[in-house]
């Protein structure tokens, strides 16, 4: 199956699964605000390849909506925290006002903590095994804490205006996105107790593409318009922070690009070798979609 | 065994136990501020209390220190957030200047985050049985999430500046603070293994020591010394807050105080009846130590 096709099956029933796990009951702003930062429409692109990766190991991906959740609400709150005043300042996020601007900076504060918490009280649920929950729920935690997506984000800060090289860039990056990208990926392997060595290339598929996405990102932020990519654009030079087409030119970042996607594609079909049963197709697919026109 | 008697004796190996789950390998601002913000030393009210009743339930308190290091990382994220310009504005806690004052706001805003990641990183380590561990984590979620901790710190905020009942009061309090408190009491029933009749009865005594503890914070706003509690004093009034020596005079507020320790205290005394292995005096004589002199 292509990705794309997975996407338009199952994206809307995952949309009205994420926002239903916050009940607005008691008709607060903290409610109102996190549903406002969920429905806001991205692409879902993290708990999409999970669901995707637990189809292509032939298995049921309902089983895997619990988990794609509390991945989409730790990257929805780490957003809502990024676009404070205090840290990146935007105003505009998928076209839309952020949330401090359209509530208040306490509340956007207050619903990125509730978004953070609830995401692990969604992992306790459904029909998973005990132990697999729990690992999931660890390595989320890694993923996403001090020594991951947070220590990420205060050494993404402690790098403006200064010059950084390749290697520094790549390792702030690897713990900012890279991590949570990684456990979209290791997420299905857990959940559908794959071997080691197919996690091991799991990792390293996650890795290869979350840096490709990043030098995509950091060539779309010089190359597109605010209403092409629907956020302001120019932002990286505004704080001074050091990009791959800085670094690398732009003709050099997209070699770079295209290098890290060839990787991916080249390790997805060291999976199929081993696993005759696996639907590589899904993945493939996805990493071609990647591509820049 | 004495409450006094159990903190002396066991509070330091806590404090080493919570402090030492944050390495510093990285050497990042954040961990840094983590520890700062664990290691400003408050009298670890709930912590203690989780291990005690343990004690109390006569089990191995170790056996509850992931999920009191858990506890005491929630409630130290909620003062950091809680302080921030955007929330209360206050620079000074427990003598000491607050995170955004000794860092950034953007390096206070972070450092909360991911000490709310590693309360639950926690919970998934220690000897205890998976499902003991996935309740844990479930109700740790609830009582700080949008329906309990953060959802409480909202209503505050949106309660700044009105006339609010006694009711209207008692109801933003116990979701602000009561339900981690109930939390410490709660835990120790689940990690013993408890029956619902104990848990019910230590739900209780927690909500009633929850009042209490805010009503007598209310009338030590107004009555002490920035001396003699470390932090600003007034600041109810400065926030326009409602509060109970407000709402019901100082020395109404003072019987409703009594009143809720003698309700707590009698519960206790149920637990024994019906554990005769129970130690009542702990939970007993932790209840008399906040009597007001």
């Amino acid at each position: 199956m292509q990705f794309q096709t997975f996407t338009e099956a199952y994206k809307e029933s995952f949309e009205n699964y994420l926002t239903d796990l916050i009940q607005n009951k008691s008709q607060t702003a903290i409610e109102e605000a996190m549903r406002y930062s969920l429905e806001a429409g991205g692409k879902r692109l993290r708990p999409l390849i999970l669901l995707a990766l637990v189809r292509a190991f032939d298995q049921d991906y309902t089983q895997a909506l619990p988990a794609a959740a509390a991945l989409e609400m730790i990257h929805t709150y780490s957003l809502i925290h990024d676009d404070l005043p205090a840290m990146d300042d935007d105003d505009l996020r998928r076209g839309k006002p952020t949330s401090h601007i359209k509530y208040t900076e306490a509340t956007a504060i207050l619903a990125g903590d509730a978004l953070l918490t609830k995401a692990f009280e969604i992992l306790t649920q459904g029909n998973l095994a005990d132990k697999v929950k729990l690992s999931l729920i660890r390595e989320l935690a890694q993923a996403s804490g001090h020594e991951g997506m947070v220590g990420g984000q205060q050494a993404d800060m402690d790098g403006e205006n200064k010059d950084l090289s390749v290697e520094e860039l790549a390792s702030i990056h690897s713990r900012k996105t890279g991590m949570l990208i990684r456990f979209a990926f290791r997420a299905a392997g857990l959940l559908t107790e794959r071997d080691e060595v197919t996690l091991t290339d799991l990792d390293t598929i996650a890795d290869k593409v979350g840096v490709a996405y990043q030098i995509r990102d950091d060539i779309l932020d010089v190359t597109s318009t605010e209403e092409e990519i629907g956020k302001r654009v120019g932002a990286d030079a505004k704080h001074g922070k050091s990009t791959y087409p800085a670094l690398l030119g732009l003709e050099g970042a997209q070699a770079r690009f295209d290098e890290h996607l060839d990787d991916a594609l080249e390790l997805n079909e060291a999976i199929k070798r081993r696993h005759s049963d696996y639907d590589k197709e899904l993945l493939a697919s996805f990493i071609l979609s990647l591509k820049l026109k």
